[in-house]
């Protein structure tokens, strides 16, 4: 007789990857096609800027969308990177899980090795088409171009055409994917996350050719290019028990306290004796002698351990200065404050926040604040309810910086909210990249830094309104100086100059804190505002200049 | 010279699934010890009863939490379902994306074949230790031991253990997980789980053996087994060109007929053709000869034909008279309404909604009401703020069905509402399963349901609380009735028995109405009180029972 248990195992089968992904999609940030083209835009323009860091490139990206018909689109991304060889194209974009940056603790855009692929898996689920991609290594090298489709039952790459082609470049790639897509402008679009990656990038030049043939040029506003970052080993407070019994398996050190000193970040022949001491175990030991109870003691000796924090060298921040040209660049507002802090470390991993706010000018008054959130330099336009920045902001008390709050609500006033966080490896909730996970120490780092950037927001905002009501109570006073002169001349007979020249006199020594304060305030202002100008026709400038010579 | 690329190149690497998960394990809900150790158990139990509902046999199914230390557990989980063929057993354990669930159309609790290995790698991860299989097939089969870890470079299964053993058992499987957890009370715990789950299966029993030592048993209220659910094919309505290109690929039919009748729902004959004229194609014609073109005409021509929703039949709801009774097994009311819609369909997926409101009695009168979400009989307990379910419930206007609520916040008042959804394919917004995607199809149907119950839930509120007023009005005025009749007495020294009479008969004759009303509104309460009483004590009896003999 054959048991349920002999039907079933019929049916049990191995489910790739690029199967699993087929159907949920969703799963990716693909779930509908407004976010899709938005989606396939963003992991293109992150592949391309990510190569252009690993070869210390100025960023110049074009990015156009052609729409065929109603719903589809081709997105076409064009870098000056450093090319991809010939035999990893195929699995770069034709197989989920294929990657450099997964491996390693550095900090990138990309970190899964799924995007690119996920976003030609797409292009093949809606439209049928393969994806094209043409690339140049070098300026004497010969161009490549393929189309491909993911054969999803194997998670292969499926190479339909593979030929050298005329590029007149020196080195780049160029990919083009067609899609089901819906365009959309605003905040969540292409052209938001187009404008939010210039404003984070402001070493980048991005030409953006919209649906409609527009083209808008978003320039680069500095020439230097980010601190270069380094990988790092990990840390021990950031490794879990299995994490370790896998790394004494697969090391190539002898002993033990090497394996101590080579593998992990922070650890000195001291500290591995410490170490070592702590666990009772000899510094000479073979790693993969170890039994499993003497690996759990040696993982809570490393635990137990006082080892110094990560270094924060292997973190590239944008800076509070450029980041505050970013904004600029992007949004008219009266006043800009940014603010970078040190790098900071959740379960073993450095990280680093960084807050710019913008104040006034052309922002609205009575909308709840704007929060641009971003992670290694690429916007999070989506999932904004589950993240940990919003979660930072909205706990932060606003009163007293001079923005409305009820309970722990967005603020409301005219004001923007940028966060920024640079890290390793960025703890995102799902696979989409939208929304980072509730660390409490990234939750405390972000309150700092926008408690920082507040205290300043609210100096201005108070001289600002101080100031303003001064104005108001003095010209009230002169308004009514002409009636009172009439009066008191026709009762004294006195002359009606002498008598105002005396209450003008008067005026200026009663309120003399109001006139200096007032002086002040303007000069402060006007300085501000100067430099806003200043910097402003700099940059419109410049954007002039080139687009001329496009 | 070396190019920036071919440097690059060398970095390329493939990442196991496992290693994937491995990394982002918060992906699949084990991102912290509290959760992770419900997420073990939850996994276990689902698996349980899927496979008990494959053999049809009523669920017995036994959860052990036994505490090693402060942060370690043994979860152990057995089950009197088929058990599970020797081969498969490293597959099923041993291997993420595996299992026999995910390529079919079929209402099951688990669908993607990640959850129990998930626990396993989670196990391994957290404290080294390997996972113990035992596994029955039949009453004259040997039972296998296993002993298991999973080997992450490879997603591949490693088995430490195999071997024949001694099992007093005539069909089933027993699973022992050692992990790092933490062990609390309340909603999102093991036992929150438990109990949750013991509601919608009420065909099933459970034994939890808690970290305290504490035995709960929660016994069946029914001997009848769910609906068995049948397979479907895909609906046209629910695919994409991508899908229909891959399908007429991998086709066996030799004409585009046959194809469509064949390897969709809903497709006979007629429409085949209906499809085929519309697309300008051959019925006759070979479905792997088409190309491009033809086929996204074909696509077209599918959506644009009228189809048939797809059949209801392959989902197996709980059934609203069920579903009471499982609600008054676990909650101490006063009032339950359930109610179950007719299968809808999103995206050409069926699913079913049924909802049930407990109300009064034991549950809290001051607090937000609490939601209780289900899919495919699966208890949601994280991530309600993300969840479909919830935007129903708080997008319902609950003033008129009697339950407080400001704006479109969750409603205020002593009840419980849950919500079940079926499905071939819930809509999971991610891996972990505990949020259902935001479908309109989906959350119109949560919205009908909640409307029912509600509407019933109003009458009965209603009811409830203008008979009390009632009853007040009356008993104020017999109260007064002594004083008016000796006041009577003396002004017309007539006798008190006779005013008596009549001003109690004035009274009948002047609320009739009120006095009806109260009558009806009392043999309406009497009778639900009996019922629950007796239903109550039915089940409590029937618990007693069992304890004892146990």
């Amino acid at each position: 007789m054959v048991t349920v248990a002999e039907e079933l195992a019929k049916k049990q089968r191995e489910i790739s990857i690029s199967e699993f992904f087929l159907k949920n999609r969703h799963l990716l940030g693909f779930d509908n096609p407004t976010r899709a083209l938005m989606m396939v835009v963003k992991e293109a323009v992150d592949n391309s800027l990510d190569a252009c860091t690993e070869m210390k490139v100025l960023p110049e990206i074009k990015i156009e969308l052609k729409q065929i018909n109603e719903n589809r689109f081709i997105v076409i991304v064009e870098d000056n990177g450093p090319g991809i060889v010939k035999q990893q194209i195929p699995n770069i974009f034709g197989k989920l899980l294929y990657g450099s940056k997964f491996h390693t603790l550095k900090m990138n855009r990309g970190q899964q090795g799924l995007g690119i692929s996920a976003a030609v898996l797409y292009s093949q689920l809606t439209t049928g088409k393969s994806t094209k991609i043409y690339s140049i290594v070098g300026p004497k090298k010969a161009a490549h171009y393929f189309e491909l489709q993911i054969d999803t039952k194997k998670n292969e790459p499926n190479v339909l055409k593979d030929q050298e082609v005329d590029w007149e470049k020196d080195h780049g790639t160029k990919i083009e994917i067609e899609i089901e897509g819906r365009y959309l402008k605003g905040r969540q679009s292409v052209d938001g996350y187009v404008k939010e990656t210039a404003i984070v990038n402001p070493h980048a030049t991005f030409i953006y050719i919209d649906p409609e043939k527009q083209k808008l040029v978003y320039e680069r506003v500095t020439e230097e290019l980010p601190i270069e970052t380094k990988e790092i080993k990990p840390h021990p407070y950031g490794i879990e028990l299995g994490h370790l019994i896998k790394m004494l398996q697969d090391t190539r050190a002898n002993t033990l306290a090497g394996f101590l000193q080579s593998e992990f970040s922070r650890i000195g022949q001291q500290t591995a004796k410490e170490i070592c001491d702590k666990a009772g175990l000899k510094a000479e030991e073979k790693p993969k002698k170890l039994d499993h109870k003497q690996i759990e003691i040696l993982f809570k000796s490393l635990q137990e351990t006082k080892i110094m924090a990560p270094p924060g060298d292997c973190l590239s921040p944008i800076k509070a200065e450029l980041l505050e040209k970013g904004l600029r660049k992007e949004i008219n507002a009266d006043f800009y404050i940014t603010a970078t802090r040190s790098p900071a470390v959740y379960r073993g991993m450095p990280f680093q926040v960084e807050v710019g706010i913008a104040y006034g000018g052309e922002i609205d008054k009575e909308s709840q604040i704007r929060l641009m959130r971003f992670a290694n330099r690429v916007p999070l336009l989506y999932q904004q309810g589950a993240c940990a920045i919003t979660e930072a902001v909205t706990e932060t008390n606003w009163k007293p910086y001079g923005l409305q709050q009820s309970g722990n609500n967005m603020p409301t006033g005219p004001a923007i909210i940028l966060v920024h966080i640079a890290s390793v490896w960025v703890p995102f909730t799902n696979e989409a990249k939208e929304a980072i996970a509730h660390y409490d120490e990234i939750i405390k780092e972000i309150k700092l830094a926008l408690q920082e950037c507040g205290r300043k927001l609210s100096i201005y905002i108070h001289r600002h309104i101080r100031a303003a009501e001064q104005r108001e109570k003095i010209s009230l006073f002169e308004k009514y100086i002409p009636e009172l002169v009439a009066a008191l001349s026709s009762l004294t007979n006195n002359k009606k100059d002498s008598i105002q020249e005396r209450l003008q006199r008067i005026l200026k020594k009663e309120l003399p804190s109001l006139e200096a304060e007032n002086d002040l305030k303007k000069e402060d202002e006007s300085a501000q505002d100067l430099k806003a100008q200043r910097e402003n026709k700099k940059i419109k400038n410049e954007k002039k200049e080139k687009q001329t010579t496009l």
